[in-house]
């Protein structure tokens, strides 16, 4: 297969839509990854009010009317063009899926949320290792004891993503994230683990467990698995968001979502 | 009376809820001030999208529980702790009140929004003049010819707000106000009324005329009035707004908005 770095969003969504299921860490360099959660149109209010008051795991970069499965952020079909989805009923996640056309429901508003895979080739550019995709994995997520602010029926817990930098380059992480708040910025948590709740790095709630070498510091991104921790912890009737690190590749550039 | 600069916000807001009808700019030097539009909760989500749609008119402080009259974000009464306030039906302002506790619902949701007077202090110590303060009048806003980006059935022009700085300090102007991206940031426009399809700076469609003098540059912020001319445009069935330039003046710094 070519180099899924170079590959375009349509081009990767094609893949996408024809079944390969893959996290896309590292897929489309350039190109903005989102995170996905579509609820029907009675509980949007709720999960966009929810979107405002927790703007570093929730930042919404795009939201589409309802019934729709494009928008301008995102030229695809949002049924089909995922790599894979959760379908949740009650809170439960009840399927996983690579095409959540049979699924979709005409009432959904879907969420696009910024991902922190966005800045991973920043990164990269400024020598920060970014071990998951060095080992070809999904990066680890990890529920906290931190609770989101709620909003009307909808809250839960933070959600984090880490990465392991070495001591020495932890201060680049923050200052090259930083420049990008839309797609969670700057670390939420340096070192400590125990202190979110997290009791084992080697076990993450979502993705997979990556080495974290000596010298290195486990550093804690806020992360857009939040709504569908939220939608876990608050059981809203139906809702279906992406399979976690399995995302969105947008239409948008990472580069529209640097800040000077 | 005190300087209104020196004034606490609890101070302020005893004043007003006393009767006393004044624009705010200049009043509690440091603490942020904030637009205000109250509408059903039936209407709230289409409006907090058109939020979420249009950051830089609408940046979205707090939003209310719906029935509630007060948050975080603003300690006092929003139904009676503002100077003034415009009360409309199906879009049309049918009242301007300094109480609106009588018209006030149970079912309103009230949205707290940036207001570019946060950032005028900075204007003042960079140097920069802020006429309207120097002149003791209501800052003037504009209706543009840009339409804002829609959401469900909301959708207006973009208002802005007018400064008349000096040709040598706009750079400076852009500058500050870029550090507060929260409250409207950097200016959307500089000098060319025109090609905003302001044809006379004189007739502001609220607020007052200011001063232009010789040498200095018309330089156009977005407006948080601009949720109020969507209400104008999109006639939802009622709304409560404050009247532009009678802030709400809440109980968080300035600083709070800052960004590095």
């Amino acid at each position: 297969m070519t180099n899924p770095a170079a590959l375009s969003p349509d081009e990767a969504r094609a893949l996408f839509r024809d079944g390969l299921r893959t996290p896309t860490a590292g897929w489309c360099a350039g190109w903005t990854q989102a995170n996905l959660l579509a609820v029907p149109r009675d509980h949007a209010y709720d999960f966009l009010l929810f979107a405002q008051r927790n703007p570093k795991p929730c930042p919404v970069l795009d939201v589409t009317e309802p019934g729709e499965v494009s928008c301008a952020l995102f030229c695809g079909d949002l049924r089909t063009d995922l790599p894979a989805y959760v379908v949740y009923e009650d809170g439960e996640p009840v399927a996983e899926v690579t095409d959540a056309s049979g699924v979709w429901r005409d009432d959904l508003v879907a969420f696009l949320i910024g991902c922190s895979f966005t800045f991973e080739s920043a990164l990269l550019a400024a020598g920060v290792p970014v071990r998951h995709v060095e080992q070809g994995r999904n990066v680890p997520m990890y529920r906290t004891n931190r609770p989101c602010r709620p909003a009307g029926a909808i809250g839960g817990p933070l959600v984090v993503s880490m990465r392991p930098v070495p001591a020495h380059q932890v201060a680049d992480a923050v200052r090259v994230t930083a420049r990008y708040p839309a797609v969670h910025g700057a670390p939420v948590h340096v070192g400590g683990p125990a202190a979110l709740g997290i009791a084992d790095l080697g076990a993450p709630d979502f993705g997979d467990a990556v080495e974290v070498r000596p010298g290195e510091v486990p550093v804690f991104w806020a992360c857009g698995v939040t709504p569908q921790a939220a939608v876990m912890a608050s059981k809203p009737p139906f809702a279906i968001g992406h399979a976690p690190g399995h995302m969105a590749i947008t239409d948008a550039r990472d580069a529209d979502f640097l800040v000077p």
